[in-house]
């Protein structure tokens, strides 16, 4: 009886146009069948957001032996809904998010629609991971990465994730040297720096343009930034449990507060 | 000499009309001077997106002694984002979300542009608290909150936070009895099932609605959920790093994969 092949669900937050999503759904296609759901606009920075108050629309834009695609108004997240309660049978063995243009690494995995996406899938006990490269390239040549997206995306399927675990795995830029492997790490915390330009309008209305500097000083050897600096991917086992652990009994204290009304 | 009043930043999810934002706007100005940055529409589910391709537009609604207040047309992160970098002649020294309409307690964290807000202050290294009430009752009654709500708060502005560490606090539904007290507790897991349903507009075309039921079976006494079940304010120290640090050594063995292009 011949095996049944993976059921693998595709989404991304740079549209359905990117060039990093086609090369993940070619890639994915080598190791099981594809859904892809992905999104009518570029979803940067739309994070784990999810459509509540407007109709969503979803199409159907081919289907072929091993691959079925559609496009929705929506975001990742919504994607993922859509996908593995909508339009697959049944839920997928596996979701993968991205090839994002520009990195999800360090503390700005908290603005990605890339990473939503991952952690949409993994609240809802679905295997997931995201890929991420360190270029906006619009352009950027991925298939240096063949062989490590293929290989991990094994390893995934064939030996599952812990329970409420997901993998943020990010590439570095592509340089003259080869990828010197894959470094597992923890996510630095970073900030964005913002430089609001004042600008002004055709109708002389001020606005503010949004541009920012990332800037980081955790550095140190087990971290994703230092990982990606270096030239390794880096993977970060990521979960949805936001709760600093460490401060619940130093601030226990909150508990003799009173505040009777 | 006088001494100086803590400058507090003020937003919210709700929209700039928000029952719950109002209340917050009064309690926090027996406490310092307030800046408020609100949002045109309502901004449920946002999460943490921000704006980085349209046009910002700020206005100044109304200033007068220790309170200014600002809309935009942007996301709750946003607000804060233009609040310490624009708006605010410093950087100020609590940032406060809320009162939310509808809890964000568990991981029904991660869709919600209040908490968003309370996340991006943290990672700018302000001090931050989100405040949320178990009801979607746009007309819930907060008054039963304001004891709890300065007392939490004053203790903040006289303790601060540990760094890289935030506030959520859960309010229960209103009840006959008396809000028992706070617990510091975990976020505890859960899931929205999705009830999509399959409707058609006006011209035949199918779309979804998505609508959900809150799902979680984590509710053992030291999660928010049990608290919140018990007539418990919740109170989670909350931070950024989403990595799953118990995971990084088991999962080491990735670092063995060959991935040489």
């Amino acid at each position: 009886m011949e095996k049944k092949r993976p059921q693998i669900l595709i989404t991304n937050d740079d549209g359905f146009a990117a060039k990093g999503l086609r090369k993940l759904v070619t890639l994915m296609r080598t190791l099981g069948d594809v859904t892809l759901v992905s999104t009518d606009e570029v979803m940067s920075a739309k994070s784990h957001s999810c459509t509540i108050r407007d109709r969503l629309y979803v199409h159907q834009i081919q289907k072929e032996e091993g691959f079925v695609e559609f496009r929705c108004n929506g975001t990742p997240v919504d994607c993922v809904k859509l996908g593995y309660q909508k339009l697959m049978p049944e839920p997928p063995d596996l979701v993968v998010s991205g090839i994002n243009h520009g990195m999800n690494a360090a503390s700005t995995v908290v603005y990605s629609g890339t990473i939503g996406a991952v952690i949409e899938a993994c609240m809802n006990g679905l295997t997931a991971i995201g890929f991420s490269l360190f270029s906006l390239d619009p352009d950027a040549d991925f298939d240096h990465l063949d062989t490590a997206i293929l290989e991990i995306t094994r390893k995934v399927l064939k030996e599952g994730l812990p329970k409420g675990v997901c993998l943020n795995v990010n590439f570095p830029k592509r340089s003259e040297e080869t990828l010197k492997g894959i470094k597992v790490c923890r996510q630095a915390a970073c900030r964005w720096v913002e430089l609001f330009k004042d600008q002004y309008d055709e109708n002389g209305q001020q606005f503010y343009d949004l541009e920012g500097a990332f800037e980081s000083d955790d550095i140190t050897p087990d971290t994703d930034l230092w990982a990606l600096n270096h030239n390794f991917a880096s993977l970060v086992p990521t979960c949805f449990d936001w709760t600093a652990h460490a401060q619940i009994e130093p601030m226990k204290n909150y508990e003799s507060l009173s505040i009777k009304p």
